[in-house]
């Protein structure tokens, strides 16, 4: 990532360069061949431990629309999506990721996928149509920081109901958004999503130049996925977008009334990162989704990549409410292209928790002002070594 | 208050009953003057040690309009009111509240304010016109629970903001709601309110029958003021409504862009006790300030009043997310007429914060399964005993 | 109405004043009997002709609750109602009114009623217990002013649904808010209503003292029920309120959805009387609906009577939009007693749509600048003689 | 477009298909030119006879943000911008449109335009750095449809203001989102836009295939620009998003306080075509501004066409609020690169107005019940013929 010295610190408290090749000593290598044109993520297929459970959670509570279902899956979308599904729930022994999907620009960006990975050693398999229901010939691969990636064109189109109000409820979900994974070492990860064509939109980074987390895009928004530094591979959370913050207070009120109030882990909230309106539930397996709104257009070639001190008490949340330690240490299994789960590795960086909470770290809401948090703060930022 | 037994057990989880005679060991004896005909809670006179940062905080941040100020005093009003003042902040060594002043329907209540508060042995002064600006005849007292009430009728009429929409900012604040107390023995004050002619909609209460606070309404509302469990007198929070929750929202994206996050004690979220959306705020003295909107109609005489299980973790937040230990132990000093601080006795009666978190204490989200928190909600409940 | 003269104008344009004794040619007289104390408007009976077709619109489109139903009735409430219903729709061969129903503070108050009508020469009626399903004994009379009026006190309590977020639809209606009578006599309808215990909160008048509408509460709302000048005695609509402004856009939404956009007979807008945002239906019979919300409180015995000039374009609606002509002209028939519908008498004082719009009318944005309406307005200002 | 016949109705009322060649009787030339790669709509040029008056209109009342201004211009950004303006105000002789601008992905793209509108011999100009402030080099032609179109990659940057909440209105608006046009011919403009590298996303036909209007998009909302069939070349209007629909709303509450209600047009509503929520305003020259929130993602390639019947009365508002004539017929002149006004040449094919309005027209909100508009629509419906 680019060093904070060429940076330019804006009047909000964080700072904005150019994007810029990233220096990371252990690079996966940059392919020759070039990187299939990926449109968006599209899906993820999550393996859940109880169907019935975790399709109550998803349709019952959340509202999602069930495309199609049998006795093994159920495939799911949101308000506007007029592909088959944006969520694949399927039953099996260990919650997990079984894929993170995204949608290519044409049929032969397949080829370009296959081609890409296998020129980096990784294992590479074409499924043909109907292999997942509702998608067409698709190409998955274990990428080389273990997570499960797949890509498709081919879809079967199914309704938009974006116009069926009647349908609709308070806390509607109108789109996927992105996906968040856990890696242990962001710059190299984030160095390969750019071979891949990702774009960096965001990151925290301490003065040192460790990177705690990045942010990145194919589509105009602050991102398809994010890289969260941690013991990974692993996946953080999956993220839905509504159009109004009160959609989302509606989901909470929901949650409530259903005494599912312990679903919700973080928030609501609004994002330093991002700028966006947030949420974050844990589903029956304890997969972690996040509600989402209002993040911004990130489509221009030099837009301003945003760098945020991680000492910033502002830069996960806005207004400076405390993240759960559950929300830094959790995250779900990713499964390898047979079914099982791909080993955990550990971070060595330093971690986002220890050196922002607890005895040895420290959160500004002013830079200036460090020592100065008031009594009702000071609970919340013993919290990390407390535990 | 009630006993359990004779309660409703509703589908929300708490229970509804008649409001009943309080049982109450050491009452407040039932004056045989009539109690004055109180309108509503009207304004809070609020001592502050800065008054240029109290006047930013209250004005540039919140947006309260100015109706006059001189070296010594700001006299602030929310949008809708046509009353001088719903606020006044005075310079002051000691950061206090001066008064809770209610309005009364008609002239003649000051009389019957007097006499019903010198048949209690309770100092009482009649204050001129102008005493307070914008303010005609009033009546202070310091009441039989410690703290300086004012009535009054005449006040000076300024222009109602409602339709200035040139005016308004985003996270305009439309009307004050009510004040919240803290006294030692709940019962006792609640007693004595009811005699004042306030009228009981809520209560947290256990199953020995411990009563932790309890709201009281004139106007129809949920309450004018509340009496929560704690060494008192004091004053826990003054409030003023918004029209809508994402103007709730907006104050605290403000306070983020000003760097003043830390100002936010507690929430946004939904309350259990009384439906409303919230935020506490602390201003620059500490003194509490809460943000509300959207409670319920409570005007008829057979009201249901409504029960809460102390240990029902969606009580105080219906989304289950946690109490910072600071809101339940830190409110303000009151002052007695003279302008001192009345003396704190100690709560004896169990602690809210005490039963419900740490150690001792236990709250659930489905009663049969109060052993249930998951790992992200542990770290909160822990957090009572570990401070 | 008060005289101009002596009023106030207000930034806003409008004028405020304290309420005054009504000067009307042919007044009802103030009966010797007290009026009863009046809480609130409870609930309308609505006779329908097509029974299904109604509950389909009240309960499948606006979402309203259904307490109980037979054959011949189904019974409604709104979400945060702990009385039986605030809706009645009966099965009946001509559409109507059969009721305009408030609750009174106690049981007394109902021997009040009779008295005070009885004194008038009016007809009343005692209905047991029962006569209406989850309703007491009450009173029922034909009004002076030809309107059929209930007061009752008992009633089945009923569960509110405010914390069942589950139930909730993104257009929740959350309480009865008012009624709206046509009538041909403006000032002398207020002045009986006074006499009932009404207070004025706005009315609407020319610079000759002609009155065209005014709106009365009790509850300290801007409205239990308004009188607006016309040929009657009809119903011109009655309305319920939602927590948010997004809540009525969504009923919108959600009749495009169903095709049943011809409901929408007028807004949504934003009311210049009221200051409230709102949006008026037509059910299957034609009765008018209004939604509305956030409008201020009126509680204070002195609180300010607004008064709009009839030809400010922005009393309608404060955006300045047009006024349907059906708006003005159409409303629902009321019964008698015995079922029969009431005789309707014209209007002889000047009309308020011939004033305003029209070659014989105008209306003005602002007062000196009558004569500028843009090309964009014109056409709508023609519109009411061209029909 | 595609024939209705290939289509698939939609449980929405209208129609979807594939994006299909144009036939259009009289069609611009599809260069040999590769056409340059636009990124997205990024600011218009708006010549005003009053600049302080318009300064005033957009920055005090709509509250956009100045960039820079001098003597003869001022150039404002939305929120989020980080470019250096979403518009400009010039000050001139006679009100128009003086460019419609469009970032491109390169400066090399700036060498395609030029070569490929060459081809077409159209006027072409490169203009230097700075020949508009805080812009790079730019190319401006006047197109085959008469539009003064520029082209330009290099600006500078400025602050994003997004976090800055302190400084955001009640009616924030957000980002440009895009232009519409008036233009005789609809297919011959949209082949020519094809051709440029737009895509087709909605439009508006009836069951002879006449092309009433289309919306076509670069960035993947649902335009950039859209050709409203009429007389033309002129623009119909420019378009800002907002957050959430209750920041529309304030913007009409704020023109309500100021007594500028006149500048309303129409709206707001929610749109059939987009579903997008919306209002119209007219700025002190007439120039017409929408304010737009809340359509769909357009980005893949297969992206559904949605085709809507000009006789469907709730394709140009959802909940069948009539339009007024005069956002049919009045709309801005544009100039050609030398400043003066283009002529404008007359549609020939039907008028959307005349086929849905009036004595000749017809309009339905159930396909099978045409005949079945209530009363308070029909005057709606006849103002057409009557103007």
């Amino acid at each position: 990532m680019s060093h904070r010295d060429g940076m330019t610190l804006t009047s909000s408290g964080f700072f904005v360069s150019q994007e810029a090749p990233i220096h990371t000593d252990n690079p996966v290598p940059t392919p020759q061949a070039p990187a299939p044109d990926i449109l968006r993520c599209a899906y993820m297929e999550l393996v859940v431990t109880d169907l019935a459970a975790s399709r109550k959670f998803y349709v019952d509570v959340l509202g999602l629309y069930v495309t199609e279902e049998d006795a093994e899956a159920v495939y799911l979308r949101s308000t506007e999506e007029f592909i088959h599904h944006n969520l694949v729930l399927r039953q099996g022994e260990i919650a997990a990721v079984a894929a993170f999907s995204y949608r290519v620009r044409a049929a032969e960006d397949l080829d370009k996928a296959v081609a890409f990975y296998e020129e980096l050693g990784c294992r590479v398999e074409r499924r043909a149509e109907g292999w997942t229901k509702g998608i067409g010939e698709s190409v998955r691969v274990t990428d080389p920081l273990g997570f499960p990636y797949e890509f498709f064109f081919q879809t079967e189109h199914v309704e938009r109901l974006s116009w069926r109000y009647d349908l609709h409820t308070p806390g509607e979900l109108v789109r996927l958004d992105h996906f968040n994974q856990v890696t242990p070492d962001v710059p190299r990860a984030v160095k390969f999503m750019q071979d891949l064509g990702f774009r960096v939109t965001e990151d925290i980074q301490d003065d040192e130049g460790t990177v705690y987390a990045a942010w990145m895009r194919r589509k105009p928004t602050v991102h398809d996925t994010a890289m969260t530094g941690g013991d990974g591979p692993r996946m953080h959370h999956v993220a839905f977008a509504t159009h109004e913050k009160h959609n989302i207070l509606a989901i909470c009120d929901k949650l409530g009334a259903l005494r599912m109030s312990d679903r919700i882990e973080r928030g609501p909230g609004r994002h330093g990162v991002s700028n966006a309106f947030y949420l974050y539930l844990r589903d029956p397996d304890g997969h972690r989704v996040e509600i989402y709104t209002q993040d911004y257009y990130t489509g221009d070639p030099d837009n301003p990549v945003v760098t945020w001190d991680v000492h910033d008490n502002q830069r996960r949340d806005w207004w400076g409410n405390p993240v759960v330690p559950s929300w830094y240490t959790e995250a779900s299994l990713v499964l390898d292209l047979d079914g099982n789960p791909q080993p955990v590795v550990a971070r060595t960086d330093s971690s986002e928790m220890a050196v922002t909470i607890g005895a040895d770290g420290f959160s500004y809401t002013r830079p200036d002002d460090a020592d100065e948090m008031p009594t009702w703060k000071q609970g919340e930022y013993k919290l990390g070594h407390q535990l």
